[in-house]
């Protein structure tokens, strides 16, 4: 966030230095909560900008000490009004995003500024290994219902099908749970989470279709049962055709090294392209770290992202 | 140690309601803590009979609130003497140890009576996978370096390796935790325990010269660093021939639907062993299940159990 306000405001710092006029207003969206770390709900701002928030939710969704959404607000000193907070569809020419790539891309490709083209949609899937624990020392091998060898099997799986499926797709085991989780025991049970992202449906789609496949199989040989369970899913976003040629123009003029790229982690343009054309500028993130202490990018960096949207900025305010 | 005890017991009542006169005396060896649960050694009873407990480790020793295994023992009532339980080698001229199988072989072979050959050794790993985190939507495939993908494709090869290396042979990984295990986050550290336990050295040798090749294939295309350490080493131990021969004999006189078999799991026989020829006699565990509540012993089976272990005493106490 620190990043795209700073930016934000350098702009209009430079605008207003160089009495520069525009034919359209510039406004600048101050948004927290893209991540939803506090009340588990992300891009809660953007949602609230293109309607998609109902009274209700101000008042169901807590954080884990079971304050209200409506009540934080109310204690930081703002009065929650959801319909001032709301804008109609076309009543907003065009949103840009400037954002750290939270990734290693730019950096791997030794580019400095990358124009995103597809917000990645995703599945998120819960999956049961329902196995049977055993004595260590007691069971044969040929007896055994392992949840864990089953699960380990899932895992592999879900790492060739994401790479069988091909460029802009990526799958992710992060959370495995286990039972009883004892050195002389076989697992009887593990939960695992699933997180596939990609550029397009069909390519979810095509990563369940192979992972149900691969279940069947897993099953069958390990002697163990599976449940998978879809637990989350999010399209894909395509920014605006319009404003990505635009800016691609200005890096090529500015000399930028710029690429075309798609952004795995989900943004408040991603929202925002509900009501508008929307578009998003990625500065280099060192080392791809985020959310970490030893997150960084370069101011050199950064006022390379700054101009490139000043120049965006100028040219959709030209326009009629 | 239910069954054994009252084995035991029956075995004398039998004896004295028979008035059989034996050349050799029968004794009894009441031994709890075979399992080590609340002090965490195991087989202490027949560790104190052969002399391995030095004094120090009555002190030393301490459960989970501190308590140390002497007082412990004197809290209990009793006063600890080490020089007392101990026996001198030879001084015995037979152990037999009757117990439930806690597996399911004499069930799956539809025997009732095991006669045990050997008692596993095993070795005890520690392994660690050293990858790095990332986000789970902004890494590409190409770049992760993934402990848990890397643990899942060393847990696959215990598995095979132990398969490879043949019967007698089991390994298991029963406990592993991830860092940071949250869904969206490629993980960055894995931890996990190998157990793998086989009736030869020679095979617990070679299944751990097989897991080092496939760590080193492992590291390399995983692009994760791993740390395999051994924590725990015990040789397997034989069972008496000459007892083994004695039993089986008696079986096939008393046409008991017996097998020759191996222990997975550590014994006092084990032990015992070291000062005294020592036999084992496995009863059938219902659904190979053991430290259940559904832990059972059909009385008809633990009676063809005592009955083998009557036969052999007064084969053994016949001979001068």
């Amino acid at each position: 966030m620190v990043a795209g306000v700073v930016s934000a405001l350098e702009l209009l710092r430079i605008m207003k230095e160089n009495n520069i006029d525009n034919y359209y207003p510039v406004e600048i969206a101050v948004m927290n909560n893209e991540e939803g770390v506090r009340f588990g709900i992300p891009v809660s701002n953007s949602r609230a900008m293109v309607g998609l928030i109902e009274e209700g939710e101000l008042d169901n969704i807590k954080d884990k000490d079971g304050i209200s959404l409506r009540k934080a607000i109310i204690d930081f000193g703002i009065t929650p009004n959801l319909a001032n907070a709301k804008r109609t569809k076309n009543s907003i020419k065009a949103f840009i995003e400037l954002h750290i790539e939270q990734g290693p891309v730019l950096e791997h490709n030794n580019k400095k500024i990358g124009i995103v083209e597809t917000i990645v949609g995703f599945d998120k899937y819960s999956v049961k290994f329902i196995g049977q624990s055993g004595h260590a020392g007691t069971t044969p091998m040929a007896n055994r219902k392992d949840a864990l060898v089953a699960a380990s099997e899932f895992i592999l799986a879900v790492n060739n099908v994401v790479k069988e499926v091909g460029l802009g797709t990526v799958g992710t085991v992060g959370e495995l749970n286990l039972t009883p989780n004892a050195s002389n025991v076989i697992p009887n049970y593990v939960q695992l989470s699933v997180d596939i992202r990609s550029t397009e449906n069909d390519n979810l789609q095509k990563s369940y279709e192979k992972l149900v496949k691969e279940i069947e199989t897993i099953k069958k040989q390990r002697n163990v049962d599976i449940e998978m369970k879809r637990t989350l899913r999010i399209d894909p976003v395509y920014m605006s055709k319009e404003m990505i040629d635009i800016m691609e123009c200005i890096a090529n003029k500015l000399n930028l090294p710029y690429m075309r790229m798609n952004s795995g982690a989900i943004h408040d343009a991603m929202v925002m392209a509900n009501i508008a054309p929307a578009a998003m500028i990625f500065v280099p993130s060192k080392g791809g770290l985020s959310h970490h202490p030893d997150e960084w990018t370069e101011y050199i960096d950064l006022k390379r992202g700054i101009e490139l949207m000043l120049y965006t900025l100028l040219e959709l305010c030209k326009r009629g």
